[in-house]
């Protein structure tokens, strides 16, 4: 029975957790530092809890990090301190140049690194969230998941290739996402919204109806996908391709990170008045 | 029957020219300086043939300007210095405070100034391609394209309103395709382009099919996109939104414009070949 640490149990996390404990993994975590939400969600899924970081290190063979993509450098960090020596998964949203540099980093260490890239929301039902993995040992990291319900894949013995393939998928839907939204809130500095979204509706009716949707509901993980933004302009950039496109989307979601804890959804109006006034 | 002259019939002149043709008026154009293309379409369609501007400004009623964005000053300081006196249509992808100072400059020398933009392809067909239209006099100019097929849509007696609408749907239009050029582009480089376009088939099979289409068919039209990206930048940012998602994509369609005079439309590989070595 693999021992497998998870840093840390978030809404993410936890449905990695509840995978590899699905497949025959006994899943620890570490209880020091975190919140109360996530003492929660540990206990509720029957995560075993080693309470340090050292502790959680010394007792696992693999150890996943699921985190944003500003505090990857600093867990990994904080592991390789530990003096660990099994298999370290990098599963955050980070730039394909910066998983390398860790995983140099690391592997001088006598850590295995895996490089990882998970796409989808959490993993709560087959078919729906990839777990991408590459480097050396990935096979032996997809093996902790064979069960599901999040589904792996193994894409290359390079590292930074998951990471690659992250990016560039999220290039897309969070770049697209944060560029509706500038342009809404554009259209309505300008006195133009309604004609725009009636534009839209004569293109594709469902369109202009779940624009606002998409654009309110972003809002609530805004907070983490600025880091994840630049991240996505450093990949851009480091293949030679402008990275203006996810440097705007970060200063979006940087406007859009004060709904981080709203109570509720902010209405449209709320979010555009928000993306027109913080400058 | 009101006289009308059309600077220039290209491919979107030529059909805005026919629908005030089908809508009973007189439809002249100007000979010098323009293509043997041009010159084709023009007689084809029988425009009359004023052959200078100057002539074809004194000849009009209505002026109604379609050319590249990075042109468009250039031809409404041409029509102003032939002393020109009816209505202008600037009907061209630009930022609106760029619509606003020309109407400026022009009705300051007496010119009625109506601002435009057209959204859609050259206008064959009804309910496809839509001439929205902002200003005093913007009834007047409705009325010259009654009988369609272009459509027409007055949504304000402000100028710059018509500009700002076309400056936002393009912003979406465009602005992704360019975003998705550079992802493949980026993909491409990275080494992940399979497993990229695997997993958008997982999310819609439709896309992923559609993508390679979408980047070849508009490297024939980047050439000019270039120009109308750096006008919806400037629209965004004079709106207080951050500019880089077409700055960004001003420089895809520059690295595009290669392929302006292309004998047949380029594969795909020859599109990203583009973006990644013209830098």
């Amino acid at each position: 029975m693999t021992k497998l640490g998870i840093l840390h149990p978030g809404q993410m996390g936890i449905s990695v957790a509840a995978s590899a404990q699905n497949s025959g993994c006994e899943v620890h975590w570490a209880s020091d530092e975190r919140s109360e939400q996530t003492r929660q969600r540990a206990t509720q899924h029957n995560l075993k809890d080693a309470q340090t970081l050292e502790n959680l290190c010394q007792t696992c063979e693999v150890i996943i990090s699921v985190c944003p993509p500003h505090a990857a450098d600093d867990l990994a960090r904080q592991v390789l301190a530990t003096g660990f020596r099994g298999i370290f998964v990098e599963a955050n949203a980070i730039a394909p140049q910066r998983a390398i540099l860790m995983g140099q980093r690391m592997q001088a260490a006598g850590i295995e690194f895996v490089d990882g890239g998970i796409i989808g929301g959490p993993a709560w039902e087959a078919e729906r969230t990839w777990l991408y993995l590459s480097g050396p040992q990935a096979q032996a990291v997809a093996d902790c998941f064979a069960a599901g319900p999040l589904e792996t894949a193994v894409i290359s013995t390079a590292i930074g290739k998951a990471s690659a393939l992250k990016m560039c998928f999220a290039a897309y839907t969070k770049g697209t996402t944060a560029l509706l939204s500038g342009i809404l809130a554009t259209a309505e500095s300008l006195g133009v919204r309604n004609e725009l979204e009636n534009q839209w509706s004569r293109d594709d009716s469902n369109f202009s109806e779940q624009t606002p949707n998409r654009v309110r509901q972003v809002t609530a993980k805004a907070w983490r996908f600025e880091s994840e933004m630049k991240e996505i302009a450093a990949t851009l950039a480091g293949a030679g391709i402008p990275s203006g496109f996810h440097i705007a989307a970060s200063e979006i979601y940087r406007r859009m990170a004060i709904f981080k804890d709203a109570p509720e959804t902010p209405s449209l109006d709320e979010v555009l008045q928000a993306l027109l006034m913080t400058q």
